[in-house]
């Protein structure tokens, strides 16, 4: 199994709202009104939203109903872009789980929750190097 | 907020246990044996083994306990490379939650479970574009 990931599906209760929140934060999607799922180009790999009952069903998985241990991370280029993306994220509907702070491993991070609860850290991580086109390379 | 995906967390329980089905798969890690997190660059973006614990600590949300709505995909080129990965995971001790089998999107997919239960489907999608390095790009 090669050392990488395609596809991060999010499950949403409205797919319309959930769109709706990230087209607010300026990402695009080529999907039409009516499709059932929406992605979006996300760099080298995809987000989808989906009905988060089909995409439980399609797993072969049970719903715990709350959060289920995967937390996803956007790095930014400092500590002043993390609290924008964070006021963005805000003005947009999300709701601040965790406001712009320095970490304990040495950065500076928040946390928005999206309107399904889904977990983003926005981080600024020194030690990382972040592409201009986004990619993320570890020190190590 | 850039259209993109830094890091994918996963929380585990046994952050040994983990890291090593996850060796076993092929993946490497520069982190040292006592390193709390597992970091695997994956392409342009960043795998990570973190307590969930913690992880649920940090991510400012309470642990449903179960799955919690995200599912990863494995995209691959053929359905053949499909059933090779689902066996290879299931030799390193995956679940496998849905054999390999024809879509309902007109691609091929299964789905196995890591150790902590966290879904990644693996499938092959052919309207989608996976380059030499593994970044896919969509349809639309």
């Amino acid at each position: 199994m090669e050392q990488r990931v395609s596809l991060v599906t999010l499950g949403v209760r409205d797919l319309t709202a959930s769109r709706t929140f990230y087209e607010a934060l300026g990402w695009k999607t080529g999907a039409d009104p009516g499709d059932e799922v929406v992605f979006f180009q996300a760099g080298g790999i995809v987000v989808a939203l989906w009905s988060r009952t089909d995409l439980a069903a399609d797993s072969a998985v049970e719903d715990g109903g709350g959060w289920g241990g995967i937390t996803l991370a956007h790095n930014v280029r400092s500590p002043a872009e993390v609290d924008a993306v964070l006021a963005e994220a805000e003005a947009a509907g999300a709701t601040i789980g965790r406001s712009g702070a320095a970490t304990f491993w040495g950065g500076y991070s928040g946390v928005f929750l999206d309107p399904d609860g889904h977990p983003w850290e926005v981080a600024h991580n020194p030690g990382w190097t972040l592409a201009a086109d986004g990619a993320v390379t570890l020190a190590k």
